[in-house]
């Protein structure tokens, strides 16, 4: 039986990773932590799962956490689970400050736990096929890259400037980041942003648009945004347009749907096929059964919040920087 | 071990099925038969199996059997497979006259042998989710139902009238007539239909447009055809839009794709996601080891044939048919 603490549930994709370890076979969910008292106790409610007055005694009893805390919070239940020797899946992006995450991936290394950091798009049927059609040749050499992560706006502590870190840009970015990374075995070398507050009217932006310079050679622009209105039919949009020397190729992750019109439900669609959530706990699992090393690591979360912190950057100085 | 023995190889299915067997635990092929020697012996050699030139001898030692031969012959081989008490997968259309069909599902019956149709399109993921929305009861009561199935022209013996039993409208509304009839558990009653050889030079029909009424009162239309030019970027297309008192739902079964054009292979959609003829496949292994009734019977390869036999003579006679 693997024993998995639950360590904040602010973010909604917590709700989501335990009804998938409650698919599985031989789990056992050791209860939640959270700060906040009445959102633990609506969520235990939900979800049948025991709360817990004190993380360390959670963690304790627990092969495996997993932290879905509000970003600026995610350093200091790492280095709780660190501090027991329990593997770790974290919720992206993993910090809001890159000095965060530095000392997330050094207190993970000392204690020699893995730490996963949750990017549920790498696990989709339609990345995964792309990276083959990519690495296949087909498209011959890369030239340029045009990329979309749109959303809604999601309100809650996701537009506090603190608790996220940011907004949209904050957000978005690190999907695509980490997907193109993967694709191209590639880091990003430079970025030039420009974000605003266009929509909504919220503390952070929830429009940004930036170029990028690859360390393989190419520019990338990726529009991110929680532009999408309340009626939009889905809650994700990560789209990626990829032009080669021999051929061209467009990939829409969320493109498996069925559109329905419902006088209940209103316009939604209806996805079908890979539950990405499911496969990222699975992997999770068997990170803690195996010893496998985690698919998205901490050091992925890393370089992906690097990218975002240099956008930001560029927005506030108003010219190209340098990633380091 | 479970041996499987595969009698013609005149549909591409075929390979399609004994590379999806390929890929599972403790299967053995027992070899191919094919009435066409060279047909049979280029089939071993591309996939690795045994030539036979005994389709008894064949599926005496065998556990269950794989009919991909041209629609007119499955009879004969359903028969020596049912003779020798095999359990059987048999291509689509079941056979070309209702008259065939209906003495295969008996001579199954007689010797107490599961008969099942392949019917891929039912085991996608799409497919299931679209029924699971219908039932669920979001569209309320279902008024109405638009599909289309169309493909690029085959050629080969699926042009030839014997052999393949008629053209596009044979070879195409099965898997609409297949998926409706599960999803609102209803039998077609009435079709009007017209066809035409529009667009190559065969002695078979392209297009066809057929009006259907449901015995759960609903009209239906379907618009099947071998109307896809060679470039199309993909073979398959099958789409149903269903409209209902409190919604409607859109399906386009091929969704999952994602867009390449390359100077290569030109213009494609690569799909990604559920391997329909896999799934068709394990659930085939699950009914020779499990002795479990398979998911698309006999009984639905006959009612699906004998809308299409309705549709002919509804052209033939120029009025609506009663589907008997």
């Amino acid at each position: 039986m693997t024993k998995i603490a639950i360590l904040g549930i602010a973010h909604m994709h917590g709700y989501s990773y335990v009804r998938a370890l409650k698919r599985m076979n031989d789990i056992e969910i050791a209860g939640l932590y959270d700060e906040d008292r009445s959102r633990m106790n609506k969520a235990c409610k939900d979800l049948g799962i025991k709360p817990c007055e004190k993380p360390e005694e959670l963690v304790a009893r627990s092969d495996g956490v997993i932290v879905t805390s509000e970003n600026s919070t995610h350093r200091e239940f790492v280095e709780i689970a660190a501090g027991a020797g329990k593997h770790i899946l974290c919720e992206k992006p993993i910090a809001t400050t890159v000095e965060d995450a530095e000392a997330m991936i050094e207190i993970c290394r000392e204690n020699n736990v893995k730490l996963q950091i949750a990017f549920p798009v790498r696990y989709s049927a339609s990345v995964r096929k792309a990276r083959e059609i990519i690495a296949g040749g087909l498209l011959g050499e890369v030239v340029s890259l045009v990329g979309t992560n749109h959303g809604r706006m999601p309100g809650g502590w996701f537009i506090d400037p603190v608790l996220g870190g940011g907004g949209a840009v904050m957000d978005h970015t690190v999907h695509v980041v980490d997907i193109v990374r993967w694709f191209l075995d590639c880091e990003f070398t430079q970025v030039y942003a420009t974000y605003g507050t266009l929509i909504h009217d919220i503390p952070v932006e929830d429009c940004g648009l930036e170029m990028f310079r690859l360390s393989t050679g190419q520019y990338m622009t990726l529009d991110c945004s929680w532009s999408r209105p309340k009626t939009h039919p889905y809650w994700g949009d990560v789209t990626l347009h990829i032009v080669g020397t021999e051929g061209t190729l467009f990939l829409d992750v969320f493109n498996s749907k069925i559109e329905v019109y419902s006088n209940e439900k209103g316009s939604r669609w209806e996805a079908y096929g890979d539950n990405f959530d499911c496969l990222l706990i699975e992997d999770f699992v068997e990170v803690l059964r195996s010893g496998k090393d985690p698919f998205t690591r901490g050091e992925d979360g890393l370089e992906a919040l690097k990218v975002v912190d240099a956008a930001y950057k560029s927005f506030r100085e108003g010219q190209e920087i340098q990633i380091c």
